[in-house]
């Protein structure tokens, strides 16, 4: 039976360099994002306007898998990845504040609240879920407190999901990449200064995620994996 | 000039001590929760209607405490203190999780929020900020993955106001307090067969937050205190 990978998130950077990755390796994909992306298997749209209510979208989304995968015959994931987050930076004086901690928690940890959601209910004995977190939030980071305290939110359920108990499958493990700089082409609008050549290609990470999900590397139950780029070369260190 | 404390969250179990505490060594206290606490010498109300959406309940506390400190001669604090919080249990099975995020979500990290942008605002130089977190969620906790999610993003925080350029005025300090169980009402109700020796009395922690601030102890800025009792003995250790 074909392998099947659903990727949240799979219209964005990120989530189209997976998706890309898995489909060239000719696995089913399942996106969810407000747009579908063309490459996918299936795609399942989330509806913009109940988007900021994670209990309205995360039933909807529930809903609309079983919709694309015909119901009854239900497939079992053999991974989930939630490729969905954002940025944004401001301390305390920042006006903004709330509106971008409403903004992260949105992107980052109800994201992954439903992908692993989903994981729980539909993903194989021994699968993987991979979330996205940073490297920054592994210590505080006063100039950018929305994204940090997101980020570190998404670390500490990836420590839940891979404790006994949680919910995930037998044998399922669950891990967070945390990289520093990933090279997007939103990151190269705003930082068109910046020395890319330290920043991680999203084909490196989309990679390594293929690799773990297809049982070719193994990751560490729980590990949140900095991901490290230096001279064109990029590694990942489990850092939990 | 009378010291002076902003407790939120300053009608529930542990708001009530906290007044309560400051009120009896004669400081003004400013009570923000959604019925006045009576014993407060100022109570802001919070707005109902809009208690999920962080950006308008935080701008309507901005305005509002201004306005019970008639504007102009706006106070400078002392202390800020978040009692706000709550507790859910439930893994990735439970129906609940969406609606079990997106409260513990509210109720913990955004009342947290609310109070370090006060603290940012108002709180005077070396004033405290103090937190509450969970000892519980320094590990992953798969059977209660909202609250431990909620918790670990308040942790993050007090890390990210403990470092410089936060927006918290110089000399000041954040911290948080972890417990492992508080001795309320609440807590009574739903666990009657506990042993209740080893819960801790909200005196008991109402007197340590009071300490820290009124300078009668020192707490290591950044830090995370878990909260332990045996014994009727109550400890705080740091464990960031």
């Amino acid at each position: 039976m074909t392998a099947h990978a659903l990727v949240y998130g799979g219209a964005g950077a990120l989530g189209r360099a997976l998706v890309g990755q898995f489909r060239k390796s000719q696995w089913v994909v399942t996106s969810i994002d407000f747009t579908p992306n063309v490459d996918a298997t299936h795609n399942v749209i989330l509806d913009i306007s109940t988007a900021s209510d994670l209990e309205k979208s995360g039933l909807d989304v529930e809903k609309k898998v079983l919709d694309v995968w015909k119901g009854a015959d239900a497939p079992k994931l053999d991974t989930v990845v939630n490729a969905a987050g954002g940025w944004a930076g401001g301390n305390l004086a920042d006006e903004a504040i709330y509106k971008n901690v409403a903004t992260m928690l949105g992107q980052s940890v109800n994201s992954s609240v439903i992908a692993a959601r989903l994981a729980g209910k539909h993903l194989k004995e021994g699968g993987l879920v991979t979330l996205v977190g940073a490297a920054a939030a592994l210590d505080g980071t006063p100039g950018m407190i929305a994204y940090g305290l997101a980020k570190a939110s998404t670390h500490h359920l990836v420590k839940s999901l891979a404790g006994s108990g949680s919910g995930l499958p037998t044998g399922a493990k669950a891990v967070a990449i945390l990289p520093v700089t990933l090279d997007t082409p939103m990151n190269r609008k705003f930082m068109p200064d910046a020395d890319h050549s330290s920043w991680t290609p999203l084909d490196a990470v989309a990679k390594r995620v293929y690799g773990w999900a297809a049982g070719e590397e193994t990751p560490d139950n729980g590990g949140l994996y900095v991901v490290t780029t230096k001279g064109g070369k990029t590694t990942f260190e489990n850092k939990a």
